[in-house]
């Protein structure tokens, strides 16, 4: 049974990597990479620079995202996407070296993923490793150097989808949104609510705001369009609390 | 202005601790450690061995944390008492090195903790850096390798006392359950509910249980009471989830 090692590198800064991710990458015998298209290409670069930082010596072996297929539906698409992914792993391991096999997996490997879903499935379950690494969230609350919750609070992280689906959830004093490529704080009645906001967190390219809601929101959606136009993709995350 | 660095040092794994945070650790020219009871002794020999793997050199400085008064209502009492471990920390850097001064902060600096508010009470208002660390929510899905929301689902965090007066919370696939005394998730009804649970994670205590709540919740209270009886402590934190 192989050893599977999902090693979360934080969210864009080599500095959010652990002590014990680079161990692990140092220990791995093969590290698997994705090849990614053009518009993302300094991720992969960086993925690199932390190979080289933890002083890795692992085999590194490439693969090839495969597209998803638009005449699925949602849940199908999903699936046979995971499927393909999983096939592709295996592939690229034929005839690597016996040894722990490393993934670096951004942020952290539970929130918001998928490779621990396509990791189940392996035809041959691996043996699973899950190394934490810093999420997005507290790239975030770390970039504004404000605490994640309201004191005893409560704290609920969704995508952006639901926020416009379901608005405000109930009983929360602070929301945390990702998946959000189309400004859904938009959809909230502002009063009352402060938002902390950031792009590229962690990266050289970050970007910060804040404020009121009401008087922030318009600001954002800008500079998020404007950041979006200039690198070619965005990544960006953002809490919202109640007074 | 000084400058306060608060670095999150993950949740008693030293192999939490990011290159970012020994960066800061090794540049920093104070750390200020809190003396605790004796029954976390082992927590402040952790505080030290990471700052020896980090290769830090600069001045340790102690102080005593202030006991609760128990006559003041509560938020009195909290805001009291953060009042005088801002004053501690200023006395304790009376004619310390110039330069900036580092905190280690359990977890993640923001989630559930205090530091941040203390440090707004210092009369003179230091310039803040927060360094991310992994929180035991990840050391939780981490250990048992799972992920951390549904596919596309809500995910809330919150503690103990919320959940006994507030029940599960509407909309929410995942709940994450924090500063809990009391092994509330007794206060649901089972039916429906997996739970995961986790004592001294990254510790090499570490205890992990996971099962139906049903199944599972007699066994975590009693081995949560034994572990806390041999050890004279606990920290332990869950997640509960919904088919
Ligand atoms: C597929 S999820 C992966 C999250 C990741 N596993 C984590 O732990 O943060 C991607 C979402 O995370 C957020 N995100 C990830 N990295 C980010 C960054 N460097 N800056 C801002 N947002 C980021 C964005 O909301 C993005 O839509
Ligand atoms: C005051 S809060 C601090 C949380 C911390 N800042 C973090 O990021 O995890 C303490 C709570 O965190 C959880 N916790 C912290 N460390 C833990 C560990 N090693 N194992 C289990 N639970 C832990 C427990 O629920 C505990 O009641």
């Amino acid at each position: 049974m192989r050893e599977l090692w999902l090693v979360g590198i934080g969210t864009g800064n080599p500095g959010h990597v652990t002590l014990e991710g680079q161990q692990a990458l140092r220990e791995a015998a093969v590290v698997l990479i994705p090849r990614k298209g053009t518009a993302k290409e300094d991720l992969a670069e960086l993925r690199h620079a932390i190979l080289r930082a933890a002083g890795a010596e692992a085999r590194v072996l490439h693969f090839d995202m495969p597209e998803r297929d638009p005449s699925l539906p949602y849940a199908a698409r999903v699936d046979a996407w995971h499927d393909e992914i999983a096939l592709r792993w295996q592939q690229a391991l034929e005839g690597a070296p016996e040894g722990p096999v490393a993934l670096l997996v951004w942020g952290d490997p539970g929130l918001y993923d998928s490779t621990l879903r396509i990791a189940a499935r392996l035809p041959e379950a691996p043996k699973l490793r899950v190394i934490p690494g810093i999420t997005a969230l507290q790239a975030l609350t770390s970039a504004h150097a404000i605490p994640f919750n309201q004191i005893n609070g409560a704290v609920q992280v969704t995508t952006g989808r639901r926020l416009r689906d379901e608005g405000w959830p109930e009983g929360v004093g602070t929301l945390f949104v990702m998946l959000d490529g189309e400004c859904s704080f938009q959809s909230l009645p502002p009063e009352g609510l402060h938002i902390w906001w950031g792009g590229f967190l962690g990266m050289p390219e970050q970007i910060l705001d804040q404020g009121p809601l009401a008087e922030a929101a318009p600001r954002i959606v800008a500079a998020r369009a404007e950041a979006r136009a200039r690198h070619g993709w965005i990544m960006d995350t953002y809490l919202l609390r109640r007074d």
